[in-house]
C-alpha cells in the first residue's frame, strides 16, 4: 500500500473523544506531500444534513528530496520517508451521535473523499464516515486493561468443592477429563470448580499480565453453564456461594484485578423463580416477563429450546427489577470493594426483540444507566454480539461487544488449518481459509462502523466458552502465536479464555471448557508441560509489551501493508510508534512503503525477523510464519 | 466486468415483495455455470441474530460448449453465452425488515457472499445485505408513472391572472424575463402563472407522457418559491385560490393524471399565523410548536434563516393540527377527485431533528399513516434528502426520496462539463468530473441501502426548482441526451422539471425557475425553437419506450460494464430484457461478456449505436456521445 491519507478516532486526530454536545472539537488529518492534494474540507451531518468547513494546514511536511528518493531516483538505498502535511479542522458536535469525512482537494478541482474504510474517488454513501460521540466509553481500566475469561466449574476446585452435594442435574466428573463436545450432557458434567479456587488462582493471573476477571455467570442455575439461572438472588451454593463472590471480589481489588459478571437479559431458565411462578399464577406480574404464544404451555424461548424462556421487556415490572437502578438485579451485584465491576451480557444482540418488537435499545440504555450509577461511571458493559453490531453500538448502551465479528473472524479466516472441520458459527459450514487483503478488509470495514472509544472498548478474542479452541482452530502452534500476537496489537482489549494460554484444545465451545491443568503447570507430571510454558510465556511477553506501550493500547491504527500471506499495520500515538507484521508463511517478505517507517532504523521489539534494505526499499523479512512488533523512530507530529 | 452471480430485489428473484410478517417468501439467485460455485445459502438476520437455510438448484444452465466459446477457444466469433443455474431458497420474513444475503459455496471448501453490492471473498458487514419489508411501497401510479414538477408561477398564466393584486412582497416580473441567479430578490419575482394556468397545459404535459403532476407549495405565504407557509389553510389567492386547487385536481383525475403537493414539516413562515400567534401570547398553544431559545426573541430556523421557524415535534397539539388523521393539514387536501393524491415533504431530512432530538421516524409515520388513511392506501409520500437518505427508508414512512445522492449526482459527476462552476450543493466547489467505474460504483452502493420496492418509489431527477438546471450543468446537448436516457432507463420513478423538454437553463436552483416560452413552443416567435422541439422528442420519445417496456419500470437491474467513459447495464424481467449502454465520448467501444447478452442479436430500441461481433466477443458501438437502448432475446427464467 502506498502511503494514503490517514484519520482515526485516537489522540493524535481528535483534541476531544468525548465532547459535550455543542463542542467545537479539532480534528486532523495527514496528508503525504506527494499526494495531490491541496487542500482538505471536512464533511459533517447536523441533523441529517451536511455542513462544511475549512481545514487549516497546521503543519508542512518537508518537500523534494525525500520524496524524490521514494518515487525510485538512482541514490541507493531508501532512507527517506514521505513528509506528510498535517490539517485540523473545526468540528461541531451538533447532535450525540456526529459522522464526519474529508474532502482532499485536488489541484484539478477535483476532490476525493477520506473515510473510516479509506480514500474513495466516487461519491458514497454516509456509512463508512468517522463517527464521534457525546456518550461515554469504557473506563480505562478496561480500555488499558486485558481480560481473562474464566468458566467457573473448571477453573479450579477449592477444598470445600469436594463436600458440596451436587444437584440432580449434575453429572460429577474427575479434573481433567476431556468435556463432552455437544449434546445435553455436557451443559451436566460437574468438576467442581469454584469461586475460592479462583480466588486462590488470583496470584497466577496477575502475574501473566491480565488485569480483569471475567466470569461466566454463577448464579444458580439448571446447567453447568449457568446461562439458565434460576434465581437472580444467589450465587450457586455449589460455587460457594453469596459470601465467596464477595471474597473473590474483595481479594481481585485488594490485588489491583477486576471483576465482570455474566448476565443474560434474553432468557432466565425454565426452572427460574419468576417463570415458575407465572407458569403457576395466571394473574401473577412474573406471567408478564414471558411471551407466551399459547399461555400456559406455549411460550418463546430462545433458539426455541424450552429450558430458555425468553424474556418480555414490554413489562414494567420486569425492567424494574431486572435493570433500574440499585436494587435490581444488575444494579444490586455491583460496586464497592466486594462487589463487581460491570457485566457481560449474555445474547445482548437478540435481547428485547422479537419479531416487530424491539426493545433492544431501550433495554442497553437502562442497564447502562444502572451500571453508571453504581459504579460511578467506572463499571464496564460488554455485549455478546456474533455477527454485525454496528447497530447496536454508539447508542450510549453497550460499551463494546465481545468482537468476533471485527476481530476473531477475520483472524481465524485468515489462519485456520484448511482441513479444520469446525463449525463456522452458525453458518453450518467449516471455516474457510481467506487472504491476509480479505482479513484486512473485513477488520478496517468493521472499524469504520463504530466510534474510536466503542473500538478500544470491545473484548477481542480468538475463542471463548461458546467457540473452539484457537489451538484447534489453528492447529499449527506457530500461527496460533501469531493469533496471539495480533490479539494483543489489535485496538481492543484483549480477552483470553483460561487454558489459552497453556495450548487448552477443543473443538466445540462444550469441548473448549477443559478444566485447568494445574499440576502439569506446576510441573509436577502432564503432557502439556513445556509446550504449555512456551505458550504460557508468548502470553506474559506480550502482555507485558502491551502495558509498556501505550501506542499498543490507544495508538491510532494505520493499515501498511497487505497480500494474501502477511500484512502489516501501524499503532501510533504522539510518542511511539510500533509497527505490526503478520505472516502466516515462512520467508515472507513484506516491502512496506517507507511513507509509513520513516527514516530511522525499525527495532525489533518482539518476534523473530529483520529488516533488509534494498534499493527498492524497505523489506521486512520473517523467515518463518510469525508476528513482530517494530518500534519506529517517532516521527513529528503536532501537539495539542 | 465477467459474469457474475446475482440477485436483486425484482420480481425476477423475489416471490413477494411485500410479505406478512412471518410468511415465508422465495428468493432467487443466478449462478454463472462456469463461476466455480456449487451450492448456495441463503443467510438471513431474525432478531439481531443469523439464520441459514440451504438454496435448492431449480433451474439448470446448459454446460459445456457455450461456456468453452466464451472462455476464449478458437472457433472464431462468440455467439454463445454463459448459462446459469438458478437457485431458490426460502426466507422467513420474521421481522418487519429483514436483511439477506447468499452464501456461495465453493468446490474447495470455501465460499464467497453475495450481498447487494456484489461479490466478496473478505467477511462483509451486514450494511449491504438485501433488504425486504413488510411495509407497503408507493402505489403502482406511482412506479409506472413520470412527474412532471411545475412551480405554479414560472407554469403558466391564466388570463385571470393579470387581474390581482400582488401584496406587497412580490416584484411584478415580465413573462420570459431571466430569474435572478441568488438573493432575496430571487424569491419576490412575481411571474403570475396560476393554478389555472397550469389546468390549461395539462393535454400538453399528458401527451408528453408524463403521469403524475408535482407542485411545488400553493398555500399563501410570503415569496414566490412559499416554502414559507403562512396558513395552511388555504391556497394562495395568487394562485387561484382554493377552488383553482380543486378544479385542477378534477381535471388532472378526469385525465388519468395525478396530482401532488408539496409541504414542509421543519418549518412554517415567520408569517405564519401560528407564529404570529406564538409571539404574541405566551400561554399559546402554537408558542409551544417552534423551538425557542429564549422567548419570544430568539428561535431556531432552517439554516439559521429567521424567516423560517423550525417546528417542535415534541408538540401533541401540533401533530394533531399538522400531520395526523384526516383532518390534519397532511389529510384535509388528499384524496377524492377534487384532492391531491400524495405530498413530496420539503426538508424531510431535517424535519423533527435538532441536537439531541430525533423525532423524524415518529413524524414520517405518522404522515404516512395520514397519507394511506385518507387515499386508501394509492397516495405518494416522497421526502425531500439531498444526501445519505438510508436512515430514513423502509422504515414505514416516506416511500422514497429525491434521489439526489443515489442518481443525480453520480450522473450529475459523470457527465458535468469539467469547467463548469457550478456550486455542488453544498459542498462549496464546483461539480467535479468523475468516471463511469464511480458512477456506478455511487449509484449500486446507494440502491443497496434500501429496499427494491424503496429504490421504483424514488424519484429520480437530472435538476429540480433547488439545483443548476441539467443543460446548464453539463453544456453539450450530446451529453444531456445521455442523462435523459439514463433518468428514464434506471430504476425509479423520472421527474423532470418543467422546462427541461424545451432545454431550459439556470446557474442556480433560483435561475433554474424560468417562465416557461409557450410561444416559442408553439413556434409562433423565439430562439428556442428547432433545438427546443428536438429535446422535446426525446423526453417523448424515452417516456413512451418506458411505458412500453415494464422491464425498463420494474425489472431488475444488473450491471454489466463500467469504464470512465461508458458503461451499460440490463433491465430485466420474465419476458424481455432490456441493455442500456451510455457513453460520454464518440468512438467508445464496450465488449460486453456475451453472458449478459445472450446468443440473439441485439435490436436498437433507441439511439444511434451498432454490434459488431469479432473473435474477442460482442462489442456495442457508440459512435458518438449517446445512449442505446438494446432489447436482448429473453432467456428462459423459471416462472413462480
Amino acid at each position: 500500500m502506498a502511503l494514503s491519507p490517514h484519520h482515526d478516532g485516537s489522540e493524535l486526530y481528535v483534541s476531544c473523544s468525548t465532547p459535550r454536545l455543542g463542542d467545537v472539537v479539532r480534528v486532523r488529518v495527514r496528508i503525504p506531500v506527494d499526494a495531490a492534494y491541496d487542500a482538505v474540507r471536512i464533511r459533517s451531518t447536523y441533523d441529517a444534513d451536511i455542513h462544511v468547513e475549512s481545514a487549516a494546514r497546521i503543519m508542512e511536511g518537508p518537500r523534494g528530496g525525500v520524496v524524490a528518493a521514494r518515487a525510485g531516483t538512482d541514490d541507493g538505498v531508501n532512507d527517506g520517508f514521505v513528509a506528510e502535511d498535517w490539517y485540523e479542522a473545526p468540528l461541531l458536535v451538533h447532535n450525540p451521535v456526529t459522522r464526519y469525512r474529508f474532502m482532499l482537494m485536488r489541484a484539478d478541482g477535483g476532490f476525493d473523499w477520506l473515510n473510516a474504510t479509506g480514500v474513495h474517488r466516487s461519491e458514497v454513501s454516509d456509512s463508512d464516515d468517522f463517527i464521534i460521540t457525546t456518550f461515554t466509553g469504557s473506563p480505562s481500566w478496561n480500555v488499558d486493561g486485558a481480560v481473562y475469561q474464566i468458566f467457573p466449574d473448571r477453573f479450579c476446585a477449592s477444598g470445600k468443592s469436594a463436600s458440596r452435594n451436587p444437584p440432580p442435574w449434575a453429572i460429577p466428573t474427575a479434573w481433567g477429563v476431556t468435556p463432552l463436545a455437544r449434546g445435553e450432557g455436557s451443559g451436566r458434567q460437574w468438576y467442581g470448580g469454584d469461586l475460592d479456587g479462583i480466588r486462590s488462582r488470583l496470584d497466577y493471573i496477575r502475574d501473566l499480565g491480565f488485569t480483569t476477571v471475567y466470569l461466566t455467570p454463577f448464579f444458580t442455575a439448571g446447567s453447568v453453564h449457568r446461562y439458565d439461572a434460576s434465581t437472580f438472588r444467589h450465587v450457586d451454593p455449589l460455587l460457594g456461594g453469596d459470601e465467596a463472590l464477595a471474597s473473590l471480589a474483595r481479594e481481585c481489588h485488594g490485588k489491583g484485578l477486576r471483576l465482570v459478571g455474566d448476565l443474560t437479559l434474553n432468557h432466565t431458565g425454565s426452572g427460574h423463580e419468576w417463570f415458575r411462578r407465572a407458569l403457576a399464577d395466571p394473574d401473577s406480574p412474573e406471567r408478564k416477563f414471558y411471551m407466551w404464544r399459547s399461555y400456559p404451555d406455549d411460550y418463546v424461548a430462545w433458539m426455541g429450546v424450552p429450558s430458555l424462556p425468553k424474556l418480555d421487556w414490554s413489562s414494567r415490572e420486569l425492567r424494574e427489577r431486572m435493570i433500574d437502578g440499585p436494587d435490581s438485579v444488575v444494579g444490586r451485584w455491583l460496586g464497592g470493594s466486594d462487589g463487581l465491576d460491570g457485566w457481560r451480557i449474555d445474547v445482548a444482540n437478540q435481547t428485547g426483540r422479537y419479531g416487530a418488537d424491539d426493545l433492544n435499545l431501550q433495554v442497553a440504555r437502562s442497564v447502562r444507566e444502572t451500571v453508571d450509577g453504581c459504579t460511578g461511571g467506572d463499571g464496564v458493559l460488554i455485549a455478546e454480539h456474533m455477527h454485525d453490531p454496528q447497530n447496536d453500538l454508539d447508542v450510549n448502551g453497550w460499551q463494546g461487544v465481545m468482537n468476533y465479528a471485527g476481530f476473531s473472524r477475520p483472524i481465524w479466516t485468515w489462519l485456520c488449518d484448511p482441513g479444520n472441520t469446525i463449525d463456522y458459527m452458525g453458518l453450518g459450514v467449516n471455516f474457510c481459509r481467506r487472504r491476509g487483503v480479505d482479513a484486512v478488509s473485513s477488520m478496517r470495514e468493521f472499524l469504520a462502523h463504530v466510534s474510536w472509544k466503542t473500538a478500544l472498548s470491545h473484548w477481542n478474542n480468538l475463542d471463548s466458552h461458546d467457540t473452539a479452541r484457537i489451538a484447534t482452530l489453528i492447529g499449527d502452534e506457530r500461527l496460533v502465536a501469531v493469533a496471539v500476537g495480533l490479539l494483543m496489537a489489535f485496538p481492543g482489549v484483549p480477552m483470553v479464555f483460561a487454558g489459552d494460554e497453556c495450548g487448552a484444545v477443543g473443538s466445540t465451545g462444550e469441548e473448549s471448557r477443559v478444566s485447568m491443568d494445574w499440576e502439569s503447570m506446576e510441573g509436577t507430571h502432564g503432557t502439556q508441560g513445556t509446550h504449555g510454558i512456551a505458550v504460557m510465556e508468548t502470553y506474559r511477553r506480550l502482555l507485558g509489551l502491551r502495558r509498556a506501550c501505550p501506542a499498543l493500547r490507544s495508538g491510532g491504527l494505520r493499515w501498511a501493508y497487505a497480500d494474501d500471506d502477511s500484512f502489516a499495520f501501524l499503532r501510533e500515538d504522539a510518542d511511539d510508534r510500533i509497527l505490526v507484521t503478520a505472516s502466516r508463511t515462512d520467508g515472507r517478505r513484506m516491502r512496506i512503503d517507507s511513507g509509513y517507517i520513516g527514516s530511522g532504523r525499525p527495532r525489533l521489539l518482539y518476534g523473530d525477523g529483520h529488516v533488509e534494505d534494498l534499493p527498492e526499499g524497505r523489506v521486512f523479512v520473517h523467515d518463518r510464519a510469525s508476528v513482530c512488533l517494530w518500534r519506529l523512530d517517532p516521527l513529528p507530529v503536532p501537539h495539542w
